[in-house]
């Protein structure tokens, strides 16, 4: 792999910029990467770990000079730092982000550049439940998707080199059109999501089952639904409320299925039930045959036979 | 080990009673293990693996002589398998079950059981989304628990005798009173289920959103749902029609908190949101500390760092 941007500044140091940077580092996709995080902790920390080549104490000299700068802060941070940052902004630099909403992170970060950049918002759909500098590592991209979202007037070229970028990173890469990916992710992630931290919340709330019985009798089911909600609060926050319309839209025929379930569950009809339970197993199947998943029983947590 | 009973006999070889007697076999708690399916197909896929010592074409013939009988069909399948062995028991034998709900099985079983053998349901907390007689391996309860559920008037040592036997399984063995297994197991694993099948549904009916990039994009939460909902259709229709209650009643419970939390982000309440989501997260902790669970990232799926 070659070079394909001189200087990138990752801005925010999490699970995601962590991962680009070594990511980035066993492809050679850069020549330098600059990093940048408010807190003083994450910076000494990637100091520590050999995180970024370069990490600044303050967000203009992480993006001065900088080809391609990817905010990989919460939703809700991205117009601040936009705000910050375009006055230091190379001509004809890029800049992105990794947020897991679109239309929003648009809203906020577009108005803000100049017009001699280009904003090529993207969405890497890879994660994992942990977060922090420390949590990264160099396959997290490999064989996901990333979503490139372009604004109508982008130079195609300049798309092209992004998609090359993140290829680079291990991702396959789709373009989509904003509000589309916002609904594909409310049923996808979003939805999800709010659902586990759910269940795992009326699990906390119940007296007559004790926390400790939650806990010892997790691997009934329950524990793939903790795994989903220990993600980070502040990510999850901004996303719920900058997807507002397509997660409760998404949420409303979620209720009313369940209730369906439930009706059935009420009336003792077994056929409704079975017939439901058939249907979902198709997906699981085009799931493992997109290769997203493994067919190893319970992820592979078990040994193989 | 040494054999804890003469003869045990298998009834329904699914994913449970396969990986018990690959355990059985692992630990010589047995010096002889029959089986039965009401399947021709199972009884013969079960004798080109050799799985069961001896494969019988009636239950009569499984259970004649065996000094423990295990129940391993669907919950709504015990009462008819009950009935038809209860004539065939020896004398002294021990009858126990595997299945996910104990008041049902309890009140279906117990009354055709002969007054000279015990009766000591039990549930294994133990499981994959795969099903049938060859998905079964000898670690699936390895550090998993198995709950004990007896009657009242049932005699103790034949009660420690099943926990040695689940113990050489490799489980760890706890006794439950009925009713209060089935809110737990409601908590832990029911409802848990039924949300993920109903996610799972939600996905598949929605025509915006095609099928392929539902499956494409799985990775950002969704492909957790779809494992817990490929789960055998029978067997779940069977718990949610044999635990109503409980089960009714902590999806009342999870309708309740998930109106909350929607009303939140209709409202832009961003610190309800941030709370509940930190809340959550001590619980995971708690798995992970309880060894129910492993903390690689993305359940080890990624590479390791």
């Amino acid at each position: 792999m070659s070079v394909i941007y001189n200087r990138v500044a990752l801005i925010g140091l999490g699970l995601i910029a962590s991962s680009m940077f070594w990511a980035i580092k066993r492809a050679g996709l850069a020549n330098e990467v600059t990093g940048f995080s408010r807190s003083a902790k994450t910076r000494d920390t990637a100091r520590e770990i050999g995180l970024c080549d370069r990490v600044c104490n303050n967000l203009t000299d992480a993006v001065i000079d900088a080809d391609l700068i990817v905010l990989c802060v919460p939703v809700g941070a991205m117009e601040d730092v936009a705000m910050q940052i375009a006055p230091g902004l190379k001509s004809g630099a890029t800049v992105s982000d990794v947020g897991s909403v679109k239309r929003a992170v648009i809203d906020a970060v577009a108005p803000h550049l100049p017009d001699d950049v280009h904003f090529i918002p993207a969405h890497p759909l890879a994660g994992t439940e942990q977060s922090g500098p420390t949590s990264g590592f160099a396959e997290l991209f490999d064989n996901r998707w990333c979503l490139l979202v372009p604004l109508e007037d982008t130079d195609p070229a300049q798309v092209d080199r992004l998609a090359d970028f993140w290829h680079g990173l291990g991702s396959n890469v789709e373009c989509m059109e904003p509000d589309h990916h916002d609904l594909v992710l409310a049923v996808t992630s979003h939805t999800p999501h709010l659902i586990a931290y759910t269940m795992v919340g009326v699990a906390d709330d119940l007296r007559r089952v004790t926390d400790s019985e939650v806990v010892k009798y997790s691997a009934a089911g329950f524990r793939d639904f903790t795994r989903i909600a220990a993600s980070d609060p502040t990510m999850w926050r901004d996303v719920f409320l900058n997807n507002k319309d397509a997660t409760l839209e998404i949420l409303g025929r979620f209720t009313e299925e369940l209730f369906a379930l439930q009706r059935a569950i009420r009336k003792g009809d077994g056929k409704e039930l079975h017939d439901y339970f058939t249907r979902t197993r198709a997906i699981r199947r085009g799931i493992i045959e997109a290769g997203q998943d493994t067919d190893a029983p319970n992820f592979g947590r078990g040994p193989k036979k």
